[in-house]
């Protein structure tokens, strides 16, 4: 597909939202630009410049083509990780389906992801609260999937776009049993997750995004471990500063 | 515009997000049935049949052409405020602009929104704190606006149908100083509102929105005012009578 305006994409390989909009971008076959922004150390332009808010993802679209570290003024500026995975499917008539039905199936699956599997997910990763609700999130989201094919069925849309990166990164977590969680507790959940006949179609579903190009090319697996394994020892060993200093 | 299918809204003239569809249907000049829903002795068959939340709004989408309150199996039952307003902006083509980057700017507003004014909104309201964060929200809200016209320019979209239903409501409960605050907090912040020069394209706004058909059919004011009045003196009686066990 040919823009006819520049894209630039702010975002970072760790980062569930920003994965959104790189996978909403590959499989609708726009053109763009990607720029990594290291979320430890921001370049000192980038809230300034690009996003008041601070967060990836986010979108530079028009203008003149500029290097992205010196954004020009001139181009629109657009946040929210939702926001921008519909601006994609605006931009190039894909990713949606053509049935108003069916867009709201996906709207609500997104909707329903945000309210149940988001904050479990963060309870049980962050702050160590029972992995229960989180498997509980997700068996609800499977139960809103289409039976067979992708979230709305046969083609990949902004449903699987707006829903994957959490997934992918999850199992990375839970594997890595890295959380806040009772050692061994992570490790479990992952083991319940790839053998429990209960979530077969979830299994199912995350094996057909994964063996996607544009998954292969967006996930990196290896780095995002590699992050995690990090983040949980830190974590881990300020628990236990903490604990000693009492 | 003639639809090829019944839709039926679930409505209650009461609810904000329910008036967001009304607006929308309205707007898009899309044939419907409207059915209130007591949200205060709810029909048993509401959550079975229609919405298994038991919120409004909920559409009841094609099947055949039935009585609302013996609603078909054999209709696509959709639920979720945002997801129906793009729902009807998908039936009708309508409510959106063209241009994607016009789009994503409704989007973005419309998370601002749901993000700040939204719980500042039930903070002030319902749980008696501070009118600055509110009066606040509102300010940041009203700085996303088109400059001139409706929020996205010249043509009512999406992005009106979401948010005016709020800020109405809003009025009519600080004017009536209905609210968990200590009694004037409500009638001053309206003042503020309605004279303050900082809020002088809030008020500008809400006027032109408030003089379409559209609005004028879909907000019953003195309906809402008198169950907000009633809801207000109940909880006041409550907290009084709370005080007084003590
Ligand atoms: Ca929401």
């Amino acid at each position: 597909l040919e823009m006819t305006e520049q894209l630039t994409l702010y975002t970072a390989k760790i980062c569930p939202y920003a994965h959104r909009v790189e996978l909403a971008l590959e499989e609708a076959g726009v053109d763009y630009t990607r720029f990594e922004i290291d979320l430890e150390n921001k370049p000192e332009w980038y809230a300034p410049e690009v996003n008041p808010a601070s967060k990836v993802p986010a979108i530079a679209y028009g203008g003149p083509k500029v290097a992205p570290d010196h954004p020009s003024p001139d181009s629109t500026k657009i946040a929210e990780s939702l926001v921008l995975v519909e601006f994609v499917a605006d931009l190039s008539g894909k990713l949606r389906p053509a049935d108003p039905v069916l867009r709201a199936k996906g709207r609500f699956l997104i909707d329903a992801f945000s309210n149940t599997f988001a904050p479990a997910f963060g309870a049980t990763i962050i702050r160590g609260e029972p992995v229960e609700p989180l498997l509980a999130a997700i068996e609800k989201v499977q139960g809103l999937l289409s039976p067979e094919g992708y979230a709305l069925g046969p083609e990949f849309t902004f449903a699987d776009a707006a829903i994957v990166p959490f997934f992918a990164r999850l199992e990375v977590l839970l594997k890595g049993d890295y959380g806040a969680y009772e050692e061994g507790t992570g490790a479990k959940a992952y083991e319940t997750l790839q053998s429990d006949p209960k979530f077969a179609r979830y299994r199912k579903y995350l094996a057909d995004v994964r063996a996607r190009d544009s998954f292969q090319k967006t996930f990196h697996e290896e780095y995002v471990r590699e992050k995690f394994a990090t983040r949980h020892a830190n974590a881990r060993a300020a628990r236990k500063a903490a604990q000693g200093s009492h």
